[in-house]
């Protein structure tokens, strides 16, 4: 390919890497459709090169080259997308961001970082910590996502309810638009100067750009964390606590429903019956530990006067020593088990029929064996749902058929319930034919335009969200 | 002008206005300088016609009709702006929303509600705490802005820092394309399905389409309601406060800093001398009471451990009684005074210095009486600045002169100082020409470039940001 020789040619030595392994272990991201090819024998054909960056300039050459060449690119954070976003194939080259991982500043009095889009989560948050601060941001995947993906996706951490989301920590950024220009947001605390232009690269899942830098806002590291969980009579009941404290305006940095299915199945000691558990966890600095703890004593009256059973912090405990575990498909394939979680939103008054319709959905598909959920993320106006379903099959073509008709019975089931498609985890592929649902024929047609408009040669990963 | 025939002709009877007195009405926005001409006898040329749409169908037949035809359209909502984004002259119609302003929806369950845009922002108020929910945004113009307004101008009230500006309320929104198509995001408490579509409407203006209708996410009315006012030895002490309770976690929904010259001009009875004043309320849900007595106790010690003097409530019932007042520039001509305010922002390592260096620049302008300003919207990485000057000229040329220099110097030392160039009123006319200052050349040529996408012929409020 060309374009390949001329990166050769434009960037320093080592920047290009062609040999089979890179290639493999970029061919896609950690989208557990594409396990069940891999563990087949049929796995995704490998981009025909990995190109690593290791400044904003670089990446400013290669978008620069390969839009005059028109040949795909495919941004690559730490690869731990689970949505189908990364799949270059032959014609694409990836782009790995994993040699652009520094943090390049913290502003200690505004409570602000510079930080490289491909430094690891933990990493990340590792180093902040060391300076006093947290961002806030803990996905399950954090010791295996990069501050990159994290934007590009749109993601969620654990802690939301506290510190937001990802869009509510990015003060600036930097993004890299086909041809080469280079887009820096103005870093205010908030401004008032026409469209906010990071919110166009903010789950745009590498379809416009590559983001290269990102200024977050930072918060001081938690002096107090406590918590406690609770047995309720049931679901309706912990929705109901939950939406009562949110709408109350109480923020603790954890408030996670499981129902009975899932409690039973992760909190076994304490839940050898299918009853629903809510974790409740504050924190914040010193200075708020008394207002933390009345909000933990709102959260565990709430849950009393609904007749929860409170069962102390041992449970969170046992969360909290967990909660960064990723499932290895390969390993549940490998048992003849087809897994993978869907996560949605709705408002309250949606949400209860949702968890019910979603999970009957999943499992009347032949050969799921169950379908559960959790609330992880939530709002004033409603709450996300994380599902989890576990089918059974042994053959390629069957893992398949089970996975997509779960999948396609999950996106309609929510769609029907008013439900939003996708709460953290992004449109990539898996979700692609079901965008339409949601944001509308126009919705499309603008995000069409506004992808012409930015790469109007079509270069930007291809194939996802549109 | 033949669009103003097509448009009788498609719309019913009465939408469609000529007389003089109506479209002299909507000859402009509440900007300043438009008021030097008016009271100079030299009016902005007004709008050969003003359309009064009922429904979001009329705005879309407007929009298809306006778009056949390459007619500029300029959406106006109650005409508070304060930037010249409204400004038709004889070549553009106006679209006043003022017929659309019914509350059409409220959901209790999910606190949430719909809204048609021309509502104005004191009766949707008026209309949510019957229901006993709070919007929580209260501007300034609140008797006299619409809620279409707030979204296209990305507005911020006075008690921005407990519930957020306006981008935090809109769960999701209705917008007319040119051409007539209907954008309608969805309302997810939170998706991760794209770029944010709301977004690209937020603040644009009314350069890429008319909003129509927003769903709000809403607050309990609140049920709590304290405060006190503190004389502070140095501004740098206020903001120093202000800074610390913000970073520790507090969000009072009044944290207001004057400097001494603001202090003595607004609260004189308590500060005869030039002293920095912070007012300081707090208020939430019966729920939080408990908490939000603590958040006043460490507002009340941060300003103690600075020396600050508590003044009690007084002063702040005393603002209370006169946040709305919104003051006449045609009765300040009269009196020969040059008024206007500059809201900027700037991240806290950046504030003290902008504060010195603004009122510094604009004292500086030959005829300019007086600089001075107060935060009003605070957040961990930095705050606002509200600013306003005076000055003293009674010609049409010479006040047109002191109003020019004095915004330019503002904008040159904001931007000299590493702020953004606005908070919360927008870009309009009178901040165009810094606009590339801020976001680059290369954001100018994306929101170039989105708004050709959007609006290909260019019919949307043109002469506005870009």
């Amino acid at each position: 390919m060309k374009t390949i020789e001329l990166l050769e040619g434009a960037l320093p030595a080592d920047r290009v890497r062609r040999d089979e392994a890179t290639r493999r272990a970029h061919a896609h991201d950690y989208w557990a459709f594409e396990a069940i090819h891999d563990v087949a024998g049929h796995p995704a054909e490998p981009p025909p090169a990995v190109v690593f960056p290791q400044s904003t300039a670089e990446v400013s050459t290669i978008l620069e080259i390969a839009d005059a060449q028109r040949t795909a690119i495919v941004p690559y954070g730490l690869g731990s997308g689970v949505c189908g976003a990364v799949r270059p194939g032959a014609d694409a080259l990836v782009v790995d961001l994993s040699r652009m991982a520094a943090l390049l500043d913290v502003n200690a009095e505004a409570a602000t970082a510079r930080v490289q889009a491909g430094l690891g989560g933990s990493e990340c948050e590792r180093l902040l910590q060391e300076r006093g601060f947290t961002l806030g941001h803990f996905p399950q995947s954090i010791a295996v996502s990069s501050v990159g993906g994290w934007v590009a996706t749109r993601a969620s951490g654990q802690l939301s309810t506290r510190y937001g989301n990802i869009e509510d920590m990015v003060l600036a950024l930097e993004v890299v638009l086909p041809g080469g220009r280079v887009l820096r947001t103005f870093p205010a605390p908030r401004a008032a100067t026409g469209p906010d232009l990071r919110q166009l690269v903010l789950g745009s899942e590498g379809t416009l750009g590559i983001v290269t830098e990102i200024d977050f806002k930072l918060w001081p590291r938690p002096a107090v964390q406590a918590g406690f969980a609770a047995r309720l009579a049931s679901w309706e009941d912990g929705l109901e606590v939950t939406r009562e404290l949110l709408q109350a305006g109480w923020r603790p940095a954890v408030l996670r429903l499981y129902d009975g299915i899932e409690a039973q199945r992760n909190f076994n000691p304490w839940f050898p019956e299918r009853d629903p558990l809510l974790l409740v966890r504050s924190e914040g600095s010193e200075a708020m530990r008394g207002a933390l703890d009345l909000e933990l004593a709102a959260a565990r009256d709430a849950c009393r006067r609904r007749g929860g059973e409170d069962l102390g912090d041992e449970p969170l405990e046992h969360w909290l020593g967990q909660r960064n575990h990723v499932p290895s498909w390969d390993e549940l394939l490998g048992k003849g088990l087809v897994v993978d979680t869907i996560e949605v939103s709705a408002t309250w008054d949606r949400i209860g029929a949702l968890h019910r319709r979603v999970t009957g959905a999943i499992e009347a598909v032949p050969g799921v064996l169950v379908a559960s959920g959790h609330t992880s993320h939530g709002y004033t106006s409603g709450v996300n749902i994380y599902f989890t379903f576990v089918g059974s099959a042994t053959e390629e073509k069957e893992q398949k058929r089970i996975y997509t008709a779960a999948w396609g019975a999950a996106m309609e089931a929510t769609i029907e319930c008013g439900g939003s498609i996708a709460h953290h985890h992004g449109i990539g592929r898996v979700r692609r034919d079901y965008l339409p649902r949601e944001i509308g024929e126009v919705g499309i047609e603008v995000l069409r335009s506004v992808k012409k408009a930015l790469d109007p040669r079509g270069i930007m990963n291809p194939g996802v969200q549109l």
